[in-house]
Parts: C-alpha cells; structure tokens; sequence
C-alpha cells in the first residue's frame, strides 16, 4: 500500500493507494467518528462493492443509502435523500459519511457532509478512474442547478481517500478512457516527465497493468495534491486544473450532457486549448500534435462534435461559471507541463480555433 | 459610529452600530465586491428599507429579491429562490449578497453565500433586535428541515455586519421583547456586570431609550465576539451560547412552532435551566428569582406551557440536534456570568425541574 498527504494544515488527509484495498479489514476504521457511518453508493455500484465495504467496516454501525445512478441525479432532490436518511437515522454530527462511487456520488456526499448540522467528517472510496485522479480529492463538492453545472457547492475537504485500484476492474472501459483523459491533463499542465512517461506507457495502461495504473494514479493524485495545497479554494493557481474544460462544459452543455462523457470533452477541448496555445505562439505545433497523439491512442475525441458555431461556442463558455459577468478566462499552455490562466489571448485567434474545429 | 471586530483572522469582519447607519450614503462601499450585489429581504421590511438600502448603494449594480415572511419559509424552496435569482441574473462569484431583515433572511441568505459557486461574500443588515445581537454576527447559517431546525447549514462569516437601530421602530413590540431575551442570556452566561447593568436599565430599553439600546446591543455583541473568535466552529465554549435553547427548542417543537416566538421559548428555557443549576447547588436560590424577575419585567414567560408531561420534554430535548446520538448535555450556571456545558447534572433534579413548572 502506497500513500501520500494532501498538506493543507489542520485539515490535512491522507490518499491510500493500493490492490484490493477494501478487502482489508479494519481499513477504514482509523478515519472513522465516534458515532457510526453512512456509506452512500449508487444502485450501480452497491451489487459490486457494498458487501466489501461492510466486512471492511467490521461491527460499526453503518446505514446504508444506494442513490440512483447518473449525473442528471446530482441534484437538491437526491442530497435531500441524504438529509432524510440522516435524520431518520438519527446521525449526529459525530457520524461519518462514505462515499462509494464515481464523481457524482463523491461530490454529492462531500456537499451533503458540509451541510449536515454545518459540517461532517466524509471519506472517499472512489471507484471510477476519473474520481481516483481527480474529483475524490481536493475537496471541491458540489451539486448541479437548473441553470448550471456544479453551480452549488462547498469546499469541504474529505478525512481520507481510499482508491482500490481493483474496482477499475468493473469500469466500462469508454469511462476509463474518459478518466484517462484526466490523467493526461496532470501531465501537460505541471509534469512534462509524466507526460513523457504516458505516452510510453498509454498502451499498458489501455491493456490494464496494474504498476503502470498505480504509478499514473498516485502520480495524478501527488500533482493535484501540491497544487490544492497551495489553493485550496481557487484563488489562483488551482485553476489550472480546468485546462481543457471551459472548452469542455461548453461541449457537453450543447449536447445537454446526453452524448459525450465528461472527460471526452475534456480531451476535446484540451486539443483546443492547445491550439490556441500554438496559435499564440506559446506552444509548440508539435507538441499540439504529440497531445493529439496520445489522444486517440486513448480512444477519446479531438475535435469537438459537429454543428456548434463559432458563436453558439463563445455563448457557451460565457456562460460557464469561471467567466460568468465578466472576460473569459482560459488556461492555455506555454509548454508540455506549463499551464497559465490567461485573458490574454488573441481573440482572433480564439475564434480560428473555435471555428476550424 | 461605534465598531467592533469579530477577531478571526483572515476572516476577521467589523460589526458598525448606529442611528441611521443604513441612510449614510456609501456605508456600504467598503464590503462590496467588483461585480454587483443581490439585496435579499422579504415581503414586510422591503416596503420600509429597501429603498433606504438601494440608496446607500448609489449606483453599484444591484438586484433585489423579496421573499416571503416567515420562518416556515426557511428551507429549501426559498433557498433555491435564491440560487435561481442568481443564475438568471448572471452574478459571478464576485458578487456580494446583502441580507436584509431579521434571523429568518439572514440564517437563509448567509447559507445561499456559503454554497453559491462554492462561497461567495455576503453582508448582514439586521433590522430585528434578535438578529442583531445574535443570528447576525458569528456566522452561523442554516436552513430547516421538515425533520429539523437548522439541519442543514455552514459556517460563513460575512463580510460585514451593520446594525442601524433606527430599524427597531419599526419592529413589533413581541418581538422587541423576545429579542430582550438573548441580551439577557449574554449577561447570564458570561458577564455579571452587564446582567445588573440590565437590571437597573430594563425600563429604559422597554421604553426604546436609544442610548440604552445601543449599549445593550453593542455589549451583546461584544460578549458573542469573544466567544466565536475563540471557538467559531462550535467545538467547546461556544456551545454555552445555546443557554435556555434546548428547553427552549422543546417547547417550540411541542408548540409546532406556531404560538411562541423564538425569544419567548428561550426565556421559559432560562429559567428552567438556572432551576435545573439552583438543584445542582450550583446557582443561588436569589439569583433564579432576578432572572425571573427581570424577565416578567420584559414581558416574557418564565415557564413553559402547560400540557408539556416531563416524559414527552425529555423526548423533545433529546432531538435536539446537540443531543443526537447521545446524552443531552445543558448549559447551566455556575453563577451569574459564568455558564458551562454539561452532561454531569443529576438526572433526577432535571426530571424535577420538568414536572415543577
């Protein structure tokens, strides 16, 4: 079992990495309160790992609430669900709550235990590839509004992250490929090396090896851990973690989220952002031809899907919440493992790119 | 103008007292942020201050929401009223919320800045007496759930607090009375001197002396200052801030919340509490008669209604949220001025005090 430790004070977590992690008991009990637990699963997950996670939790008490499964369900209605069981449970503020599963369950149970009673302990067991590299750490909770993606939320950080590299095992594979996306991001924004070593390595990670598996995800979680210690709540620098996603939510917003999965828009619109780089004379052509590369050894897309204008684009990352009433921030590359935020680009250039695609 | 500091670091806000505070033009410049405001109220004091508040706005861009009037209104649905106002009117996280009106607009609207893209700033202009000596400063923001009061909230400071006593005339006398209630808790719990100091100006605040109110409120404020800034998330000694609340909240959830008002119960819980600390040996006999004393004078109960059997009181202060899951611990008085928490009382006497009223 491998681990590291996401510094940020009093708040500080660890992430502990490793084969079979949950089949071992007694493993979550050092993170545990003093007065039982909620575990939080979707109806997909609890056939596969529920049982595991309570033999792993031994004689605590621990109620159960399995949440229907999809991102149209990260909502008010769906965390009342929690308050409800909660209440009727009776769960002090001593509780713990557990999420099992991918992103939505992971930021929806994060958001509940920052609201319940002002504040609970949570720990992340996350099941999917995109939730082990990125959204199970750092603390960001959130669920959707009408009008907006992850437009309410808290910062709320977990008291550990549990990633058991054998619930991939389970994963669709179009969903690891999406959380590959994820992983490939790390690289061109902060680890040139790391970069390098995924393009060496992307076929055994495609074919599922284990140690290139745990190298990529703690790699992923060390350099997303440094960059949350220095930015908790994204002042500045943690930012960069959007590179590719104003692009992205702009993608998956005109397709009301029905076609491409997160990080397939991700990987899209991280081709985009690298063309504006190389437009602007920051990054270079073959760089931009290297992540478009490495890309569709993956299997993910690099162009955005047919039929949105150049102005129906700029319409939608106005809209996105990093820009809402004001210019619209990118983060753009000025080498592999270089990312900045920057308003200033060429507009110019930003519309050849949207409308070359 | 007088001020005060709520010492907590960064988080650090000032409390500014005064007599037509809100009509000062650009009082509130400082607190606001670079992209506009939404100035929360609801349906009763928006036709007596909205235009005072827009006014000390000058021509900052600034949107209103009024609300409904009532507790029964804090919960989710109005919440969401929120959010939605925000996203239509595309505010950024540079906005700021302005909360307008007593505890019910400023528990709901400081919980909309908490969650709102993950934490926004908001400024609290209280216009009751309870929200300004309590619910206003310390940051405390919840709405209720039809399981319970306060469920689900957040820690959130805000930016800064403004309390024009002008906004007193136009308060309901009942509710001028019960916000007398938590004044007279802060002398109890934590400084003698303020208690006598209430004693012998009781009538004057009756009679709505201005210099008197200002002392009264700004003392408040100053002993619930020191307290959060050494405890603000409730960990230890700010819990003796609930004195007279978990008898209190019994006798509101017996009631359904539909015959006294909030400061009423609190009152009846007092004095039920400084009996409960008179049979421990902990109080003196005479000073359970001033508190008795000094809150007939204010016109609020001294015990609680009838039809309240001591079984179904236990019941009730049991879910109390600082009870679940275990042994309800009370705050009681070692002495005028000096409340503790505590689970070490003689269950017998608690039963006593129960089935005397």
């Amino acid at each position: 079992m491998h681990s590291l430790t996401v510094e940020l004070g009093e708040r500080s977590y660890p992430i502990l990495f490793g084969r079979g992690l949950l089949r071992q008991k007694d493993i979550l009990a050092p993170f545990l309160g003093r007065d039982g637990a909620l575990v939080i699963t979707n109806e997909t997950i609890a056939p596969l790992y529920l049982d595991v996670v309570d033999r792993a939790l031994g004689d605590y008490r621990v109620d159960h609430l399995v949440l229907p499964d999809g991102e149209k369900y990260k909502n008010f209605d769906t965390l009342n669900l929690i308050f409800d069981a909660l209440l009727q449970d009776t769960h002090s503020r001593d509780t713990t709550l557990i999420a099992l599963g991918g992103g939505v369950v992971g930021d929806i149970t994060g958001f509940a235990a920052a609201c319940y009673q002002r504040g609970i302990a949570f720990i992340q067991l996350p099941t999917t590839l995109l939730a082990q590299v990125d959204s199970s750490v750092g603390g960001k909770t959130a669920v959707n509004h009408r009008l907006g993606k992850n437009m309410i939320g808290a910062f709320h950080q977990p008291r550990a992250v549990l990633i058991d590299i054998d619930t991939l095992k389970s994963l669709p594979e179009r969903d690891f490929k999406a959380g590959l996306a994820e992983v490939i991001k790390y690289g061109l924004i902060r680890d040139e090396a790391f970069f390098a070593w995924l393009e060496d390595n992307i076929e055994l990670l495609l074919a599922g090896d284990e140690e290139a598996l745990l190298h990529a995800i703690e790699t992923s979680c060390r350099l997303k851990a440094q960059i949350v210690s220095v930015d908790e709540r994204e002042s500045g620098v943690r930012a960069i973690l959007n590179f590719g996603h104003t692009f992205g939510h702009a993608i998956e917003t005109f397709q009301a989220y029905r076609e491409w999965v997160h990080g397939e828009a991700v990987a899209a619109g991280m081709v985009m952002a690298a063309e504006l780089s190389a437009r602007m004379g920051w990054l270079r052509q073959l760089d931009v031809d290297r992540i478009r590369a490495i890309l569709l050894q993956a299997g993910l897309p690099v162009a955005p899907p047919q039929g949105i204008s150049e102005q129906r684009f700029l319409e939608l990352m106005a809209v996105d919440k990093k820009a809402l009433g004001g210019v619209i921030r990118l983060v753009l590359l000025k080498a592999v493992g270089d990312a900045v935020v920057s308003a200033d680009y060429d507009q110019s250039k930003l519309k050849e790119v949207l409308s070359f695609q």
